[in-house]
């Protein structure tokens, strides 16, 4: 076993290095979602393949901490013999951590892979049991991992600023008035989408999100510091930078944390690693926790970003809606799978020329397999598309001008009546979240039970949030808003929705075992003054195109409201797809988005 | 002006004491909302007389602080040449004091009626400007207050076992347990309403609020300390409370803190005031902040106490139903005002003879003055019940077996087309969270939206919470749960609602200078189990009976679904409280209840 070979190097590392464990997270330098290959560090220990989790190597133990999306998945790709399995957020590490070590153990860290507030808890947690929290300054794992892949060498890519809406100088210049207005001398900001939305460049390094890893500084007089990879930035993107942006190597960043002696320097706590905060401190500067002065910016879209996204979802609602009108003829006649079916949405998507990347991978799901919120294809978990099921692609498109995101269920042959239910109560939710009208601060926290009332009625609900905020050919998950339970992690439920943001609308529902049903478009936050209104409202646009499945909606649950919003929103997507579409296609998506019956 | 001599006499006094400033809270020694004469400190100094505010006193200067609802009241009742006005939450007492002390100020405030939180915050903000916070011995208002009023003397009353529903040795057992499984010693009981449900006893010292004036402390062996003032406590109460409650007289209380050296003591911080903290910490303990072990228990209303409601809630909506009988008919004769129309209501309420008390001051509010949410009617504010009006109400009692809170409102002749719509929305957001399942753990906040949103689709909005909890015989407003925007102070919207709370379900519309609507009834949060469903779920019964207008109806706005609730309702209402009324009251109801045509 090759996972039991390397844990096995870890742990006569971390002998050497005279530690008595260590912590693995699943993240990079730059805190990222999605991370590169040579940040796959979890992976290369534990075999661990889902996208979030994190592990603890002791001497004579080892911990894998995951959360319920991947309870299955965890047994199966990690050894038992050589781990236990932990429950988050039923235990933490830091939990889990203080009922193993004795007094005096020192438990390493990577100070470049944890936020402070995390190595803060989790000190103060050992420091209880007379333990200690160790920085590392070079990272055991990869003193060990011999094939260990080098980051990315693709180049940057200049993003025109007539597709931005607005140029980096622009953007760096308002970042100016923001250090001015906090009293800072300077911001780091080391989220690669939010250097990727600065200075309008995107990347190639991660796949899915068009970013490249670097770090960048912004200085009170809008010039900034920019930290790449040399072979990264070509003639074009360097003329694109200009000269008030002074590039240096990526690995000259942590010298350069040094350098503010004296200096006030805004660091968004959320977003940066614990080894920011402790080189710019090292260095005799103040840093000051302040959110990245560029998060709200990027998720208000500019009136340029908006008419983007609504080509880009045009663009791609026309391949989905051939791709739907292809799996409808060819699933039933058997032969079809997740992975081809996968595969034919991503020529449709390819076909029209403009597509530059998936925003993530297919989520391309049949029968029992579309139960699982989270679901990847694999060779090895490919099912066959048969009668009877419902098949679940949720996927989207990295296009220059606009990022997208959507999930729609066909039924294979006719649908049960308990799928038609739950499907027409999933998309009662969906309509009551588009219609919604809300005054200005309200938080997505306040909506999310729109969307889940239907489900509620009927002693049912899904594990997942309702939306999460999108980017503009960036990232698929981008904050700050989030349409969720309170309880989701982190502060996206509590954050006001704005002007301009957009978001995912997708309840869903999942019958283990048996099927999943999830109603996903794109939804764009406007103002909306109503007649004989008494404050200005917000409310939503919806910006995805794809027509329902109408054999799964059950006309007698609707009100008269509903079924004039699903009628409207088919007419829309006829009349808007139809000139993008073939006379063959055309035809057959009229007729899906003919008017329904009330029952 | 009384007002302006009172503030002479207590500069004078801070100048003798050597301070450069006090802060005058609207508040009691037990965090109580509404307080006993004694304690109107504000009203005293200022003539204010709204149910919320604080003072600020500096020798040159003075600033009075209330919220939105008494903008225009604070202008009318207090003298601007002598103070300030500031609205809350825009300027907090510490931002308004750290713009106007200078360095070396000692700014005073009494430890008995400021939270250690609050103390903690307004000294750092001080410490900023080099001043100082400083804690008085003895308050400088009651050193001058020459005919201040001397706490109640009225006996507590025994609240029967068999009408609480548990005894006081059980509730202190559990609390017993809860000390034991927290690794404390006693816990600080200062809330007047948990003393009160504790001991299954109730006081007269607090109008419309059975409490009364005592502190207790429980101990790990589940005996308690009482500390009440010795004449309150009749030989019915002594033989009640037995043996294992020590009873003492009130001011030892402060002295008793100090003799908990080496042990570890419990104090809610947001319920008991600095001087509780302050005075165990002196004599040698150690103080764990932890929540008030009754809140959540007196909270969750035990079968008896349900059933308590459920009969209290009949008799008060027969008598509301008599109330509203009448004035439909007198107030179009003409003659009738808001205090003679509060009278007729107090007078049907005392006819059955069980009425304690009313549970707070009856709004009876026709016209613009029903556009006030938080009005009371006075001999000078009174208005003339006229043709063309909404008359609102919103009143409730205190009976024995429990509190009832209800809000209706009346048109007086023909409605507007416009009043029927706001009326209909407003019933429909009441509809829509009283027919609302939802799983466990969630909050209140999470259920606001459904009550707001038909309003919003308008462009509307009420500038108040959705719902507060409600006591058993006990406070009309009762933590820990609300059902509010997540902005609502406190943490009462993110409190998962709980089987047995009973909350008010209360949107609204009101239209400055012409009417006020509000929809009020309870609800007890019950257990669902839904055919089908996969997870026990919680729901909403509503206990309040009484009529909703039909004339303020508009049909052609609600579903099939709301229309079905609103005829189900009224059967309800008509087949319940039909048995208690005389046969003209009775035929009069069924009329009011009969079933709407839908539009």
């Amino acid at each position: 076993m090759t996972a039991s070979r390397n844990l096995a190097a870890l742990r006569a590392r971390l002998a050497a290095d005279r530690l008595d464990g260590f912590v693995v997270p699943l993240t990079d330098e730059h805190m990222s979602e999605y991370v590169g290959g040579y940040a796959q560090r979890l992976a290369w220990l534990t075999g661990f393949g889902g996208s979030a989790g994190s592990a603890v190597v002791l001497a004579d133990r080892a911990a894998i901490f995951t959360d319920g999306r991947y309870t299955i998945q965890v047994r199966e790709q990690v050894s038992g013999d050589d781990w236990t399995y932990v429950d988050v957020p039923e235990q933490s590490v830091a939990g889990w951590l203080t009922g193993r070590v004795g007094a005096g153990a020192r438990i390493g860290y990577d100070p470049w892979l944890h936020t402070r507030g995390w190595v803060e808890e989790t000190a103060a947690a050992l420091a209880a049991r007379g333990a200690t929290l160790v920085p590392v300054a070079r990272n055991p794992i990869d003193a060990v991992w011999e094939d260990r892949p080098a980051p990315s060498p693709a180049p940057m890519i200049v993003q025109p600023d007539a597709v931005a809406g607005a140029s980096s100088a622009a953007k760096r210049a308002a970042v100016a008035d923001w250090l001015e207005q906090e009293g800072a001398d300077a911001v780091v900001v080391p989220a690669l989408d939010s250097i990727a939305w600065l200075f309008n460049v995107r990347g190639q390094d991660v796949a899915r999100t068009p970013v490249a890893l670097s770090y960048a500084i912004v200085h009170a007089d809008g010039t900034a510091d920019l930290f790449v990879a040399p072979e990264k930035v070509t003639p074009a993107v360097a003329e694109h930078l200009g000269n008030a942006v002074r590039v240096f190597p990526r690995d000259g960043f942590a010298d350069a944390l040094t350098g503010f002696a004296g200096k006030r320097v805004a660091i968004d706590p959320a977003l940066a690693v614990a080894a920011i905060f402790d080189g710019v401190e090292a260095g005799g500067g103040t840093t000051v926790a302040l959110r990245d002065p560029t998060i709200l910016a990027k998720a208000c879209k500019n009136p340029v970003e908006i008419a983007g996204h609504r080509a880009a979802s045009l663009r791609d609602g026309a391949a989905v809606t051939r791709f739907l009108r292809w799996i409808a003829a060819e699933a039933p006649r058997g032969g079809q799978t997740e992975l081809s079916a996968a595969a034919a949405l991503l020529r449709f998507r390819e076909a029209g020329g403009d597509l530059r990347d998936l925003s993530f991978d297919t989520i391309s799901a049949t029968g029992p397999n579309g139960a699982l919120p989270h679901y990847h294809v694999t060779a090895e978990s490919n099912r066959a598309i048969e009668h009877g099921q419902l098949y679940l692609v949720d996927s989207g498109g990295q296009y220059e001008d606009g990022t997208t995101d959507l999930t729609r269920v066909v039924p294979i042959g006719v649908p049960g009546e308990e799928m038609r239910d739950r499907y027409t109560r999933v998309l009662k939710g969906h309509v009551a979240l588009a219609t919604a009208v809300f005054p200005h601060g309200t938080t997505g926290a306040q909506l999310d039970a729109l969307a889940r009332a239907p489900l509620w009625q009927a002693g049912l609900d899904y594990a997942h949030g309702t939306g999460h905020g999108v980017g503009s050919f960036l990232s698929v998950h981008e904050g700050p808003a989030r349409i969720a339970k309170p309880s989701y992690p982190g502060a996206g439920p509590s954050e006001p929705l704005r002007a301009g943001m957009i978001l995912s609308n997708e309840p869903g529902y999942y019958k283990a075992g048996e099927y999943g049903i999830r109603i996903e478009n794109l939804l764009l936050v406007v103002v909306r003054t109503v007649d004989g209104g008494e404050a200005e409202m917000l409310a939503f646009e919806t910006l995805t195109l794809a027509p329902l499945d109408r054999d799964l909606i059950d006309t007698t649950l609707v009100t008269r409201a509903e079924l004039r919003w699903i009628d409207d929103y088919h007419a829309r997507v006829a009349r808007e797809l139809g000139p993008l579409l073939d006379a063959g296609d055309r035809a057959w998506l009229e007729e899906r988005c003919a008017p329904l019956a009330r029952g």
